[in-house]
């Protein structure tokens, strides 16, 4: 009663036959260009160190908060999934969990997470049923054997997957071990870091306190004295280059920013670290930070990502007993025709400073963030992002943002992800839609042939290499 | 010059020629399905008394605010439509208005008033051509001569529409004499009253006062106590319960909830029925008591329907002769983010509630409602709504809620209609549009065929039937 | 290495076979109907004096900031494309900056510049290659030299357009002169204004002193009381109607209306013109001034048009050197609901008025406008505007407003444009959308042909005439 796993070479594209025709063509000029994976949550240690990765929970369920949060609404407890609490790792076994999962896979009917799934069982591990409570254990077993074997340890995928340049994200205090360990061992795969620092820029960051601690003893500066603490950010910006690096990343519930005198900047830095500080004030540090980082990446080059609009940790409940990033982040309205204006009022016509700005809030495509990317010198939009980084999310994003922003003020894909082996599906998944868009405009003569063609060509790989100075 | 009505076994399908095969296929399955309506406000005297209805102004036109609102923005004045005013109904004859009606039935192309009604049209009255000026003595004659027989009683009308269950909506202050009615007549159709406690949890509701002394008189409960006032609710729960009852509903103004302490609680209480409190106290006021319905909720096992975001009455002219309900309420922002925090921080993840919520801001179906039903166990998102349950806003819902919250947190179709004879009809459109979504999912190989045909079943039946514990 | 340019006669219809068909057949019987434009910006002095106009730049280029605005977000600077700044027109080359724009052409795909564009060089000036590098100098000749031949006169191309009505925009210090003087010309072409008194009812417009010192003086009204400042507006109105005036327009950055006592609307225009008001003042002032508006529409029987929601003069440095209009407008949300009420309360019901609401806040579409419209007797839609008068921003807009609204409850397109050359080319683009959408309706059987037919005439044609009674 197992049944076929089929990957279409079609899926994705559009239903009617000339405009599927058309995406095809597209698709297969980009298909196999290199992946360029400028903003990603994967571990560089697996790439440093080279080591197996464990069983299919291990690898695949338990760290992706996209498909236990789907589990949980329908009821599944998270310990039953291996998923960590503050009380460490539950004791649960992988493969009752694993059962649990392919019970339930139903659920992810019609959502991206099936899409990418699906297409790592069967084109990373070759399984050619689908995922069901009677297949649960062939997937168990035959993954756990993969992952036991040389093509499936990191370096071996990474190159497997044609990846050209991934960037990984670390907080300033990390000491990039990992990075200088693939530096020194000599392997030609090009992993990078990303400087994100919200750590030590959002006072209400629970690691807030320690980070800054740290913050000073790595970079023998002052932190916490305004200039000391500027002058770290200089430091460890200047390290995380020396690796590779060339941007940074800003994940802030708002997009705030604000653009204070020397002296009131320098009056809230020290309420914030004495502690003693309202939300408002908190809000008003962060704001700021973007505008200094700004200045920081006019002097280095290096690109700034806005990522605002999560209210993060929702459940209160959860957590307290699990923590952060456990699928309880929720997107609310996001304003930037007022929140950006301090800092672009600054900076927004600087020929050296490149910011992409990401939205959750997708009503902001069309009535703010084309108009501003289509106007701004230093703004680029960041694609379809996180809840929308779907064939439906890609879809709007092009439909809503093309006609005032162009495509050449967009910047290629994202795969903002931590799970590894997804990588090449979740481009494959842009590169489809994209192509479908591209071939619906020439379909209705609102874009020639040759022009979809090259434009195929920059969304994939062109824009991202360029936009972020890969 | 009279023109055919015709009703196209495939309309509303895709026109794209394999999508609509496959559109066409998953809907045969479930188009002869019984209707599971568990959200609607048809008057249960109707299936209590079974008496036969009017002519077709009483029946189809009087009653319905989408048909009267639309020639109202054109001018033409309600009483000339028999619209009852605060000052009783007016003087009028019904053919002229059912004529004044047909000579503007243009004014309906492309809404869903004119797919239901011209399916009422042909298939309840098998009338064979459209309603226009020249037409509408013969539909006025013909439907009001239907309406004398017996096939048009609501009984009849009720086994013939194939509904398996149906619920209507009652205050707490309703004797429920019609529902009791129901069951003692030995009647075998389902019908089942639906607890909307708004007039006596609203304190800016107009009736509140006056409804909340007939809450007390009729449970014998001190309702102008906060505990003999939560009392009452449990009892006339209770009371809905023995008939049938499964679900809880609430139309506010916003999604607001709160989680006061009982001496809070208590104090705001005391303010609300001393007729001195201020708009603040009432939105919180109405935000406390959603979390008390949570509690009984627990208590009890009915479902909870959260309604929010319409500005009631915003034509204050309109509301002073004709009072509510006249085609004057109007959709606007809402956020459920913050608003359903403190409920969600109690209660969100409770293995024994569910909550339904309904929006009539699009804006927050990929942005809010989907990321949040896509999390918390209690959650469910409610079907597109009141202006939005039509082709393009049920086409919509589903493209914006699936990727995030898959299908199996959605609950299936409400027709939330007064108008017995458009049920039909309206479940129809639901399921050719739902079915429509599947067939492009599959015909784009994100979907297997196995999987559209079971899901397609599951949106027209079993969903609405499990959610609502039917 | 010149590429033909191609205008294909399917362009903006879909590229299913079936709907396409439906769509061509719809669209042959409107794409020659006449133009109606009630709304737009061209400069009456063209067709009082018929001068002929000079090189591509100035009239393609340098007036039009979707262009540069496009240009300006990929660092080409404003002085190199000839635009004037407070300083007054740079010294600049016309023939570099038409390469300039010409070597970033690629820029424009998938936008409606484009689109509007390839239809001008193909259609007006016969061109056969596509605008590149490579072309630039041929466009610039070719151009520069139809522009010197008497069919390039702004008359003729009036009359070869096809223009049954074009209204331009004036303020109330306007002299109308140039009106004057189309009238006295005997030239039968009908080129009538629009009275867009913002100068003088914005308190905050860097031009209001002075305008309302004009203002006095042409109407000889003591404008610095209340009752002398709106009889000027009456005489203004009144002169503007007697050359052909219809509407009047309203650009305010909210859609804010106000209903103060005689006494408060006299308390608050007296701080407004000491010039010691605060923003909230000047806010609730030209909120008030909607309505007096209104009640002289009432009057007069000119059409009100309001179009809010846009955060003007964004970018400082650039207000700072530029001025105004220099494509750094954005658009911000936008509240109808309780804005509108004040005004509505007082006259939403009232038979002889008509208000036309825009928004560039697409979320507004089904959540507020169509509900509003789809009820108010005053109240029409105003079409896809600004960004949104693209091909996907008209499908939107008759996607979201359709089914809650109907289609009589909008007024046709908008070209709202400074670019005489491009009035076909949108017209066009609205007329082909429109039949897109309609020729789906069908073919999904939602509409019958014959229903569509009419429609099709209606948008194009009708109902522009008769709402802007024309």
């Amino acid at each position: 009663m197992s049944r076929p796993l089929h990957l279409d070479p079609d899926r994705l594209l559009p239903a009617e036959p000339e405009v599927r025709a058309r995406a095809r063509a597209l698709y297969a000029q980009v298909r196999n260009l290199p992946i360029v994976s400028p903003h990603g949550h994967t571990d560089p240690a697996w790439f440093a160190y080279d080591q197996p990765f464990g069983d299919a929970v291990d690898l695949l369920l338990a760290p992706d908060h996209y498909l236990y949060r789907m589990l949980f609404s329908q009821g599944v407890p998270l310990e039953q999934l291996g998923v960590r609490s503050r009380h460490g790792a539950p004791a649960f076994d992988p493969r009752t969990a694993w059962r649990l999962f392919a019970s339930h896979y139903k659920l992810f009917r019609g959502t991206p997470s099936a899409l990418w799934l699906d297409q790592v069982f069967a084109e990373v591990f070759g399984l050619e049923v689908r995922l069901q409570a009677a297949t649960a254990d062939l997937y168990f077993d035959a993954i756990g054997a993969a992952l036991q074997t040389p093509p499936f340890r990191p370096r071996a995928l990474f190159e497997r997957f044609n990846i050209e340049v991934l960037a990984t994200t670390e907080s300033p205090t990390d000491t990039l071990e990992a990075h200088e360990a693939i530096r020194r061992s000599g392997w030609r795969g090009r992993v990078i870091s990303t400087y994100r620092p919200d750590p030590v820029v959002d006072p209400e960051h629970e690691l807030f306190k320690d980070a800054l601690q740290q913050f000073g003893s790595m970079t023998g500066r002052d932190v916490y004295s305004w200039h000391g603490y500027l002058q770290a950010h200089r430091d460890r910006r200047a390290a995380f280059a020396a690796l590779g690096t060339t941007a940074t990343d800003h994940g802030h519930p708002s997009a705030a920013t604000a653009d204070l005198s020397e002296r009131d900047a320098q009056a809230l830095f020290a309420d914030v670290i004495s502690g003693r500080f309202t939300p408002a004030q908190a809000e008003l540090f962060r704001a700021q930070m973007l505008t200094e980082m700004a200045k920081l990446s006019i002097e280095d080059g290096l690109v700034m990502q806005i990522h605002p609009g999560a209210f993060r940790n929702h459940n209160r409940p959860l957590f307290q007993t699990y923590g952060r990033d456990k699928g309880a982040d929720i997107p609310q309205p996001t304003d930037y025709v007022r929140a950006l204006k301090p800092l672009l009022d600054r900076f927004g016509n600087h020929p050296r400073l490149a910011i992409i700005v990401f939205t959750l809030d997708e009503s902001a495509y069309s009535r703010e963030l084309a108009p501003l990317a289509g106007h701004y010198p230093v703004l680029k939009l960041g694609p379809a992002w996180w809840f929308h980084d779907s064939p439906e999310g890609l879809r709007r994003f092009r439909e809503q943002t093309t006609e005032t922003a162009g495509f050449y003020n967009t910047v290629g894909f994202n795969d903002d992800t931590r799970a590894l082996l997804s990588i090449p599906a979740r481009h494959d998944v842009a590169r489809r839609v994209d192509c479908s868009f591209l071939a619906r405009l020439v379909s209705e003569h609102r874009l020639e042939e040759d022009e979809a063609a090259e434009l195929a060509v920059d969304l994939a790989y062109t824009l991202p290499k360029q936009t972020y100075r890969l």
